[in-house]
C-alpha cells in the first residue's frame, strides 16, 4: 500500500491551518512514521505541563530513521531538539515528523525550527498545527527558509494525545477529567455510606496513575469531610516541574484543621467564596465569587488557568461533578465500574441540570478495558457538543 | 502441538461425574473437535426449550470429520441423529463429540446411545454429564457395548452453553436472566420520568434477540402501568414450540383491561397474591402466596417451573429487579449502558437488600461488547456465591 513519494506534486496547495503547507504527496509511510511520533510523544504524558506533549522522528535522506525524541519535562529539550541530536548529520536532507508544528520562539529553549534549520532537514510533517500565539510560526519560517512543509497527518490522533495542552490554549481553562468509582448500578456507596473499597486495588492503582498526570486534583468539601481523602498521588510521578496541586471546592470554609488535604505533604489551595469567615488555618485559601450555592466553578477554572493548571482531575463529590457537567466543563469521564450491585446508597453523579431525556449529557465511549475485575470506560463528550 | 492419540491408555482411569468414563488419552485435536460441537450446540439457543441445546460431532475412524449436528428444536432430531445422518457408514469405528451426555430414553424420539451404538461409533467423547434422572445413563448404556467413553472435555464451555438448562434440571426453577438499561451513572429515566429511549436502536434491536432466546419475559406490574409495555419479541423467533410467554407480577391485580400485556398477541400469566380481588379481566391469574409486599418469588418460579419455562427474561421494575437479587434468583445480568449521564432519575436497580459494603451482589464481567455506541455488560454471580 505503499505510494511513491510525490517530491513536487503539481496539484495546487491544499490550504489548512498552518500557513504554506501541502497536504499532497504525503505518503502512507509519513503516516507510520507520524504514528511513531504520536506514541513517542504520549511518553511524556503527566510530565510537561504547562507545555504539551511532542514526539518527533527524524529520517535521513533515503528514509530510514535516523533519530526519535519526546518531549519530556518542562525545561527539558523539545522532541526535535532530542530526536536532531540523535540523528546527527544524517538529519541532513531528511524528513522532520512533529506531532506539533515547531515552536518558533526562544522561550527556555532556542526556537525548534531554528534547530531544524540548522540540521539542514529538507522537509518537516506537522500533525496539529500549534494554537499558541506565542509560540506558532514555527511552519511559515521553516517555509520561508525552504523547506517543505506539509501537515494535517494523523491530526486527529495528536489533538487525542494533546487534548488537555489544547483544551488549556484554546478554551484558556484546565482541561477536567471526571473521575468516578461506582458499582453497576451507579452507586459510589453502600446504604450505610460504606465506601472502601467498591472497585479492586487495581483499579486504584489506576486511579493513582491518573493523579500522577494531572496538574490538580480537585474535590469538594464534602468528600473532604466525609471521607478525608489525601489526593496525592501514590505512585512515582512523571518528571514534573511542580507536584500535584490538592484543590478543595469550599464555599464556607469547612475544611477542618486536621484534614489530610492539610498535611503539607503537597501544596494545597481551598477555594472559597468571597463571603466566607475564615478560621486560621485557612488564611491561604483564595476567595471566589459564589454561584449556585457554591463557588463559581469557572473562577475556580480561571484562578487554576492563573497558576498554570493544565489538567484537573475532579474527584469526589456527587455534587461537585454534577455542577461541573451542568457547567459543561466536563471534557473527559474516567469511570471505574465493579462488577457489584447494591440497590441503595449514594449516586456517583448528583443533580447535573438534566430534567428530561433531551437535556442528558451525551457522550460517546472512547475506551472501554478490564482493570482486574473492573471496568474502566473512558468517556468524552460527543463531537458535536465540544466547545 | 498436537498429541499422539493413545489408542490404550494403561494409565488407571480416571472417574469423574458419568460412570466409567476415563479422561486420559484426550487429545488436543478432541478440544478442536469438541468445540466444534459447542459452537454447533449454541445455534440451537432459544429453540430447544424445555430441551437442553446440543451440538455432535462425528469423525471418521481415520479423525477426518464426518458429520454435524445440533438440537434445532423440541421435538425435532436430536443433535447425535442428525451427525450420524450425515456421516453414514463413515460412523462406523469412528469417534462422536458431544456436548452433552447421550439420552438414554425414549422420548418423543430414540435414544441417543441406541443410534451411536446402530452406527458402530467406537468411541464417544462427553463435555457434560446428563443432570436429568429421566434421561441420564447413556454413558453406562455406550460403555457396557464396548464403546470406549470420555468426558470432561471442555465442561466448562459446554456447561456455559448450557446454563439455563443445566440451572432448570439442578435448581429446579428457571433461569433467570436480570436485563436493564441505563446511563453510565445507573439512571434508567429522567428526573421527569422519560426513558425513551436510553439506548440505542442497536441496542433495542438486542433485547428483543434476548426475548426471542427466553422461554418468558417477567415485568412488574409497575412498569406495566407506567410503560405498558408489549413484552414480545420482535425478531424472528428461533423454531420454538411454544411462543414467549408473558409474565406479570402483580401481587394487587392491578393490570388495567386495557394493557397490551392482555392484547393476546402472545399468552400472558398474571400472578396475584391469593388475596387479591379479581376484576373480570384478570380471572385467569394465577394465585399465588404474597411475600415482602409483593407475590413470593420462589413460587412464582416454582409455577413457571410446572409451565416448562426454562428460562426467564427479567425486565422492567427496578423494584422487582431487587427482589430477585435479594433472593438470590438472578443467574446472569445483562446491562445496556448509554453514554450518558443524568444526574437524577430513577436508578436501574431498586432496593436489593444490601445494607452495607460486605453485603454487596458480587459478579463478575464476563462478557463487555460495545453494540453500537452503547455498551452491553454480561454478569454472571461470582462462582462462590451460585448455589
Amino acid at each position: 500500500m505503499t505510494r511513491r513519494r510525490v517530491r513536487n506534486p503539481r496539484g495546487p496547495p491544499c490550504r489548512r491551518s498552518v500557513e504554506g503547507e501541502r497536504k499532497t504527496g504525503v505518503t502512507s509511510q509519513d503516516v507510520l512514521h507520524m504514528r511513531r511520533a504520536v506514541a513517542l510523544a504520549a511518553l511524556g504524558q503527566g510530565g510537561t505541563s504547562p507545555n504539551p506533549v511532542v514526539g518527533c522522528v527524524v529520517v535521513d535522506a533515503s528514509g530510514e530513521i535516523a533519530g526519535e525524541g519526546f518531549h519530556a519535562y518542562a525545561g527539558g529539550p523539545h522532541a526535535e531538539v532530542v530526536a536532531l541530536r540523535e540523528a546527527g548529520e544524517r538529519a541532513s536532507g531528511g524528513t522532520a515528523y512533529v506531532t506539533l508544528e515547531p515552536c518558533d520562539h526562544t522561550g527556555r529553549t532556542g526556537p525548534c525550527s531554528r534547530a531544524l534549520l540548522d540540521a539542514g532537514v529538507a522537509r518537516v510533517v506537522i500533525a496539529v498545527a500549534d494554537p499558541n500565539p506565542v509560540a506558532a510560526g514555527g511552519a511559515g519560517t521553516l517555509r520561508s527558509h525552504g523547506v517543505r512543509v506539509d501537515t494535517g497527518v494523523l491530526t486527529e490522533e495528536a489533538e487525542r494525545g494533546n487534548a488537555a495542552w489544547l483544551t488549556f490554549v484554546r478554551a484558556s481553562r484546565p482541561y477536567v477529567t471526571w473521575k468516578f468509582a461506582a458499582t453497576v448500578d451507579g452507586r459510589s456507596a453502600a446504604a450505610d455510606g460504606t465506601s472502601q473499597w467498591i472497585t479492586s486495588p487495581e483499579a486504584r492503582a489506576d486511579v493513582h496513575r491518573l493523579r500522577a498526570e494531572s496538574d490538580a486534583i480537585l474535590a469538594g468539601v464534602g468528600t473532604v469531610v466525609a471521607d478525608d481523602p489525601r489526593l496525592t498521588a501514590r505512585v512515582p510521578e512523571p518528571l514534573r516541574e511542580r507536584p500535584v496541586l490538592r484543590v478543595v471546592a469550599d464555599s464556607s470554609a469547612r475544611t477542618p484543621a486536621t484534614a489530610r488535604v492539610l498535611d503539607g505533604e503537597a501544596p494545597t489551595l481551598v477555594a472559597v467564596a468571597d463571603d466566607a469567615v475564615l478560621p486560621p488555618h485557612l488564611s491561604g485559601a483564595v476567595r471566589l465569587p459564589r454561584a449556585d450555592g457554591g463557588i463559581d466553578l469557572r473562577a475556580l477554572m480561571a484562578e487554576l488557568r492563573g497558576r498554570q493548571v493544565v489538567s484537573v482531575l475532579l474527584e469526589g463529590g456527587p455534587t461537585l461533578a454534577g455542577s461541573f457537567l451542568r457547567e459543561g466543563l466536563v471534557d473527559r469521564v474516567v469511570g471505574y465500574v465493579a462488577p457489584a450491585l447494591f440497590g441503595a446508597g449514594a449516586a456517583a453523579l448528583g443533580p447535573a441540570g438534566v430534567r428530561t431525556l433531551a437535556e442528558a449529557h451525551r457522550l460517546e465511549f472512547e475506551e472501554v478495558a478490564r482493570i482486574g475485575p473492573d471496568l474502566r470506560v473512558v468517556l468524552r463528550p460527543q463531537p458535536s457538543k465540544e466547545s
